[in-house]
């Protein structure tokens, strides 16, 4: 059950790259919850490939076909189903990859747990255009939840060592984040592009690190221990391929710091007891405060590169020298921005029906 | 349904600092396999308070009873249950938290999320105490997966500024670990524990990052997407209080890397195909490459100080000077060492139970 | 999560009677497992409507789409993804059916608790249609059960009075049961298929009882209590509509025996210790004893008829004369033959994930 | 995870007959609940053995002990802990059915599943003891239903052919049944005594059946498919020990019944739209109608009998005449009755967090 997701809501993803379609049930939606297409689509085309000069050239429309679960513009209570269908695929690139891992890749692990039933075609349920279905979940959470006044916003906070403006802890800018680039600062953004044009001129590839906040969250949200938002999130996040880091809050510099730098003191405002500052990342004990929730996430350098890589052949038991076809984005990190965004909207919704 | 966790097992903890008891049901674990209580008992006197300057002088035995589920030193089928009386409660230290919320702990987002009905005493099921239940769950599975060749080890990598050597992470040195305080160096301990007594004396706390590796892993273990390795042992260290960040492999520095830098590239050795290096941190699309997983986990410095903090009353809605009174760690990362590796034990047994 | 089921696998149910599509997603399968698609179009042929006069005259091919999960002939560890479109829709059949509840249908409390946005187009998600992708996960995991030698077979025991000769608890002749209609005895079935003439020509409709076995199975599947075998197979079974009754071995009759009468002793036969008799159905605490499994499961009359009946209107408040109109079954019965196959199998295959 | 139940609720049941203690977890249950631990002492006492001459005279007291989840009379959001030591063990008189398996028990099953490392003594967990922190969960769920109106009750409908009055489908007389033995009629429970007398005295045991009604239930309770009230209800009552079939509204007999007699007509009332009758059993699609749901499960008659019966070692393949020794209920079906209550408790009151 590697693919299923939830607590009250049910999300299941499905679909290989080069498979007849990709896309996901998601079961437990209350009726009665408007659907905006359009609004959906824009946020899946953050996500679509083929938009520009640093992601790849191949293009597909991702455009869902709603199966079930709305009527009239309306959630009517049953799952919602949705699919994607592959259009633009060219399963001939991937041939090698079950003989011949490709460093970085699922490939290696997939042949050994699979036994060489995986399908390897763009790299088949381990591969990227999976966050497509998860975009068409998440705009749908984020939809819902904005219509409670809870808004989430994620923006490239590093790419290969330049740094974007954060956000602030108490009042995070999300309106800043700029369409064209995900970033606040223009010209961090013109910098990062660079890099990823530099990297991929040297047929290489550049990871990043996005930052993702949440604003208007009630308090109370989420559950001590193993349901605590931090363990929703990253559960969800770590499911999207080339995740390796999460933290919240503070993250890691709490490990350098002490309690009387890290703790959020307390002061009274707006007729109630409220956090000073936000080092906790709006979250205690696994439960919002009511701050801005915020986390950061690092995405690793797209596997997939054009320089030539040393591999080697299961069936012959030899040294290969593997070049990794097919076209790739040379920096995944700007589309995933949308897609830690999505998985923010599914955790908080789920967390969010559980309480109300 | 917060403490509870588990695909192939289910643990479920349950109770608070000062109640009865604390304890522990897991279930779904087969029969037949040998359960070694000295060992165990070992194992939970690392986490244990008490023991010596750095730590708490609250002294509790920790030593658990068992109450089904092992019969004659073997595992019976039936769900394991194990208990931990609190003997050594002193609940009137924590009377005010209820009004008036303790900077960094979880006592504001209790408060509103149960009403006022929450127990406040020592933090009740927010307490660092509840680790107790998961070491025990966490160290029977330890022994089972050492049978197995599975061997689990922390140390603590860093304390307000000083590291310790890191783990090697084609090789973790999990033997090198000293017993007497978790760490590699000497050296590094020793200065380390100079940070920790220095922000006692100050009436201050301070924080750590832990990192743990697994060693003697087959390939082939955790799924695609939510039930990878990386999501589940995140969603479980991060019911862990005091967790704020969680990377595997290279973690972070992914987000700076190319990706001819990060990449692990395969070799031919003892007949198959192998990473040369272990940059991935042991896992690839979810599952494990039967290299060594290693993960750190960043931990907040201790919320309870005694110096004297902002806070406010609930009540009277005004601002109140707080000195947090009661018997508290100024760091707890090094008493946190095992109860990572607890968790490290049950999230991959859980995993090794689903494949074998 | 109302349409999700399973313990080692995740069945997720989606789609609406008259909507664009219906289907399933089934993660959790391993990868290698062969699929023969003309086997279960067979076996789904048998659900499908418009076989017959004495079924629905609505036609629908239901020929499944596969859209993942499945590479040449096997699954590929991904999660299996299939849909039927429906083409042959009417949905202003149905547009009273929010204001003017049906009798016996789920009109009402669909209205309660969707308010008004569910889809009533055909029943939307409560429809007996929903059972045909039901009947894709079911005929998957009946191929594989066989190819490990367990069969699975059902047969209609009762129609309004009429009663098939029953299985042999020790040896149920699953061969036997014919596959123009399906009973044992085809004087049985010439009888049935009067009754449900007689009740259509009467604008009426008709329940009938089922009776299914599973022989082949090993002894050892299930778990205590809440997962045992009857708990795993009786919830799935619920979740088929029109089911009101199910009991296993000898059932109701238990509360009437003694237990000298119902105890199966025991006997050493090929070369172990096995049950004389089988009243306990092949189940004991929950497991598997490895004689045959059977278990009775009663259907409702079709609750849409010709005949006038009383209802009333949501708005108006008043009473209504209503005559249903659409395409009905007079007797679900005969095509929820296949149906509680498939629960059975699904269930079964569930139990022997978990075990092997 | 066998022992394990529920979707908002998580109820762990722990515990072997003869073992230190049984009890259960429940987490997942709000802040600010009520509980009365004498009204649940005296629900725990009508599952107690050894009160009268029909049950065994093993003595419990059944006096739970919480350890966790409830502060001052009040949950605190935390989960539940709950233990009752085991006293009166006589583990000696269970020696021998690992070997020897005692006819209609788990002791062959459990033998083949947990190859001798179980517990056999009193059935360990397969134990009908292991219902009493069923009902300590159950007992606790219907104080809090009653709070919001809704009422539990239970009777023998049949022992041994003799019926009790059945309950009127759309106003079950909960309050008529009798605190001495669990039955409307004072005849008929006079009769069934005496049948449970002769069986007692002939050296055998006898079977139920009980029937359950719940009151006072607001409509809409409850989700489509598997997640619907019957298959709730199902799941939690096939895992107490000795059910072998469960039946909704009418039950079996809408196998032989036609469409105009099943349905339940609409009319006006109360200002809106009520069935008029309720063969549904209060329940369509799954979801409650707001009308009686009530549901009938078959007890079979305890395994354990005084006389010989034929069984079979494992060890020394030969047949062998075994007596059952020990303490057993003749007929374990008046004690099942408050057991059938706590199931039915627990059911609802997840399906009711769900909702509200």
């Amino acid at each position: 059950m590697s693919s299923t997701y939830g607590e009250r809501l049910k999300l299941s993803i499905f679909g290989q790259s080069h498979g007849a379609a990709i896309g996901m049930t998601l079961d437990g939606i209350p009726a009665g919850l408007p659907v905006d297409l359009k609004k959906l689509q824009e946020f899946l085309n953050r996500r679509a490939p083929g938009q520009n000069d640093y992601s790849t050239p191949r293009k597909e429309a991702d455009q869902p076909e709603f199966l079930s679960g709305i009527v009239d513009g309306y959630t009517c209570g049953a799952p919602i189903a949705a699919i994607i269908k592959n259009k633009n695929t060219r399963s001939g690139d991937y041939s090698n990859s079950k003989d011949c891992p490709r460093p970085g890749h699922a490939d290696y692990t997939a042949q050994i747990k699979y036994g060489g039933y995986q399908d390897t075609a763009g790299g088949g349920h381990f591969s990227g255009r999976l966050t497509a279905p998860l975009c068409i979940a998440g705009g749908l959470c984020k939809q819902w939840l904005e219509k409670e006044g809870i808004l989430i916003g994620a923006h490239l906070v590093c790419v290969g060592g330049v740094t974007d403006d954060p956000f602030d802890p108490m009042n995070p800018q999300l309106d800043q984040v700029r369409s064209d680039f995900p970033v606040i600062s223009e010209a961090a953004g013109a910098r990062m592009r660079e890099i990823i044009s530099n990297a991929k001129a040297d047929g290489d590839s550049v990871g990043g690190i996005i930052e993702c906040a949440v604003t208007g969250l009630p308090a109370g949200l989420g559950d001590p221990m193993f349901f605590g938002m931090e363990s929703r999130i990253a559960q969800l996040v770590y499911g999207i391929p080339a995740v390796k880091a999460v933290e919240f809050g503070a993250g890691y510099a709490v490990g350098y710091m002490r309690g009387s730098e890290h703790n959020d003191a307390y002061t009274v405002q707006d007729g109630t007891v409220k956090p000073l500052t936000n080092r906790a990342g709006g979250i205690l004990g696994g439960i919002t405060t009511g701050m801005p929730l915020y986390f950061q996430v690092a995405i690793k350098p797209t596997p997939s590169i054009a320089k030539i890589q040393q591999s080697a052949s299961f069936s012959k038991l030899e040294a290969v020298d593997l070049q990794v076809k097919g076209r790739h984005d040379p920096c995944i990190a700007p589309r995933a921005v949308p897609v830690i965004e999505a998985a923010a909207a599914i955790a908080i919704f789920d967390a969010y029906l559980s309480r109300y």
